[in-house]
């Protein structure tokens, strides 16, 4: 069935996203600061939004994707704000990563200007969302949930319903918990096998095929020239940036912290994660953390 | 071709490295501290020998699988050593994870003695050694290599020559990082996940398919339950000791420093195995360093 | 020069503050949600008010000294708050610790509202409060500061002009996080000596004259029975709380992380404080931290 | 009393404090792989001898100063070392922070061959060689150590008996482990409050008043300027190198390991030393780590 829906938030990943939708017959309203962006998203058959609201307006489905909570913030509220345009009954689907702050206090307000709200954080780069294989993680009414699958299965392979709305987050976030750890443990291993001169390409014949084996190690082996086409051998194009680990892992901290739960590797990460920003490299792939331990 | 083996240390990955060597058709001269495990091989075969020397006396092949260098020194040297009886030519592979020093040492001396040295420490559990399908890390000249590969073979599903004699533990030490690194990391998220009311079970799902998946979480997903056949839900029964992590991250801790390489996530790692050794979980599988986190 | 001050906050930091004012002369109206609090001041000397707003609308000065962020914007907004309240020309001295944010706005709405705003944050524990020995750190108008200096001089023995608003506040936190890494590494230096024999007493005699010795060290040596008037010979009554220095790292950590500054041991040092709070040691003394490594 | 001394090792520490010893009176033969050093220490009154034994064999008392456990062991051993020069009931006092385990190894064979044997480690730099202003902590029998105090009270200020042979070097150690951890806390500290614009010498003036106080920050503020006689004002010139302390800090490490003794802080210390050893710092004073955070 084909759904009237607003897109709000063209970037590396919802620029591609919407595309799919489109490519599904899905009729998109589309809404972003950057009107290159919204031109594109046109051309491929998307009407254009002056606003948030007008994005919300004329949908039943409203789904952001937007690099940080100040920027959801930005759109939701206000004059001209998705809120205050939603249609009776619409469903907002939140597809940014955000603090959990923010999060409740916009499906609060959503659901009391009488709208449904899911949060459907991702997990997976540029190349997943412009395949549509993202891992997308639902929290939410079920019911809800399964009457926007048609949605979510045509922008990831992996469409999960992670329970009420905050369960997606928690999830997305301890994924990139154990994603920005082992990352880091990979690139110590290859610093070490390479400062006593093993080939870095036996190695990863190694560690594949052990218990070192990880996301990390298979798609991001940090050493250039290993895998054709990591980030590694193409000066640490992202993928997924350094900064925006650095955001995620701080995003669990902060969540952790309220429990006082301790997260001593994930505390430690995220620091060499800022030390890698700080050294420069904070717009590469976050793989580009193995660059601190180059000679 | 069969070959004449003198096999050292029958504990649970000798033991069942032994009895493969044996089903393969290969004659074994077995010695161990532990009359038992003697016993047991003899019964499947094997001649038993009273002393290491014995054992080399009687093979062309030396085996050893040792738990730790002052065992591969007690075993190597002295009246009953290995070295001692050592026919000409004779090949001695060592297994033993050790440290480099030693490993120098004993290489030296062998080769003194007339006879060839290789070095292969293996990845993978006790399961590993039972069904053959272990990682071997072979350091040393590669026709030695290539003349043993049918032993190998026997052992191990992937047998990698890693380079000269010191290699193949500078590979197995990188793969130790990073599997000691990502297990806490797997710990850490999902100690996040259920602090915040997730399923675990929705959380394996979307792990397993997205950028935090590792050999860690896939075969020792720490939460009871979640993995019918993980140590996690059989009491976190090793599998591999949280101990022997805590040793082989020290020697790796320990070759790194000498080169002032500062491995700042795995230093931390050990840390955090030494505190579940101390919390009384040394015996146990190593991903019962989740269990310090456990409220 | 007698003042008319307004003090919100009647804790165990500001009732004896509050204390000294009244004994230095100065003429009180305090504010308090316990009502327990505000009639011993009153015993004092000190007039009652019933809201934030109306300890301002005494006062020339309006001195908070609260435990976080969302009290010191309780005491400020709304119709009760102390903002609506103010005196023209009056000046508001926050004393609190609190996230640079808050800061930041409240200082704002403050100088709208016609009056001028200090941060002046403390150190100190509930002794030097007593005592009038806090060290206090301000950050102003160097003017402003001066003209409040006899109240400062009451409370405090070392009060520093740190520079603007904002500079007291960074002051506080750069030696919190000095403190906070410093009690933890004591904590690790005894830990080790007692693990090995040696005597604490003279572990301590040692210490304190070498390059091991800290402000951590001398007045909260964790081992009890070193020090009569320690925290850890009085079963470790705060003193200043583990939580209360989980919560100033977070707020360094916060602070830092914004300028991608990584600091590696500051983010550790915080998790063991999560880990002792955890532990059920949150409302001791901070040198508990030393409790999770006793056998 | 005038007592016969052979002194080996005459470097940074053992040429000032070789030289107090002639300055008290006391009569000495000195070795020293640089003839240099000897030559020098021959002007100032003392006798040259070609070997460790020769030392050995003009003295009642043998004292060791030397950088490493190797050339502990090379001074000890073989035909030229000084056990076998040992006079009857010599006693030998080792004042290198060296391992355990040669520790324990020297001295059994110190009293194999009929002397005695008292460890005394220091803690202080070449300045503290220089003044006689060391802290010693001696480890041995307490007769055979008061009987040498004449000895210590030349060398040292503060000359504490910790207990049998062993524990001088636990206290030293565990005295390290708090000196590493709480420099590396100050350095982050600085390294905050100016990455907000605060003034180095206005954070001096308060945390050396406040709770972040310690005697890293005392003697070695790792910002030039603030400190004129600080090593960050003197071009970093040691002082106590990185090195050695990224050396003791290993020391610590291993020793505790032993004991599953976890140590988060002390483990993360040392890979921040091995950082600023990496990056050119490890000769400089260890107050170098700071500019691993610089801009």
């Amino acid at each position: 069935m084909v759904k009237e829906v607003g897109f709000i938030g063209l970037g590396t990943m919802g620029g591609p996203m919407a595309n799919n939708l489109l490519a599904a017959g899905h009729s998109l309203t589309v809404r972003d600061l950057d009107d290159d962006a919204v031109t594109a998203a046109v051309a491929s058959g998307a009407s254009r939004a002056d606003s948030s609201r007008g994005a919300a307006a004329a949908a039943d489905v409203v789904i952001c994707m937007l690099p940080s909570s100040p920027h959801v913030v930005a759109a939701a509220y206000g004059d001209d704000g998705f809120i205050s345009g939603l249609r009776p009954g619409a469903t907002v689907i939140d597809m940014s990563t955000i603090d959990p702050d923010t999060t409740r206090r916009v499906a609060e307000d959503v659901q009391a200007a009488g709208g449904r709200m899911l949060y459907a954080p991702v997990s997976g780069s540029s190349a997943g969302a412009i395949d549509g294989t993202l891992t997308i993680m639902v929290g939410g009414e079920a019911g809800v949930f399964e009457s926007h699958l048609d949605l979510f299965n045509v922008l990831g392979a992996n469409v999960i319903h992670c329970g009420p709305v905050g369960m997606g987050e928690t999830v997305k976030l301890a994924n990139q918990l154990s994603a920005g750890v082992s990352m880091v443990g990979v690139a110590e291993g290859f610093a070490f096998g390479l400062s006593k001169g093993v080939d870095p390409k036996v190695l990863f014949e190694v560690m594949s095929k052990s218990s070192g084996n990880c996301w990390a190690l298979e798609t991001r082996c940090p050493v250039p020239g290993v895998l054709a086409d990591s980030p590694a051998s193409n000066g640490f194009a992202a993928g997924f940036m350094t900064d925006l680990m650095h955001k995620d892992l701080g995003l669990a901290m902060t969540a952790a912290s309220n429990d006082k739960l301790p997260l001593h590797m994930a505390a430690l990460a995220r620091e060499r994660y800022a030390a890698a920003s700080r050294a420069g490299y904070g717009h590469m792939d976050f793989s580009a953390v193995a660059k601190l331990l180059e000679e």
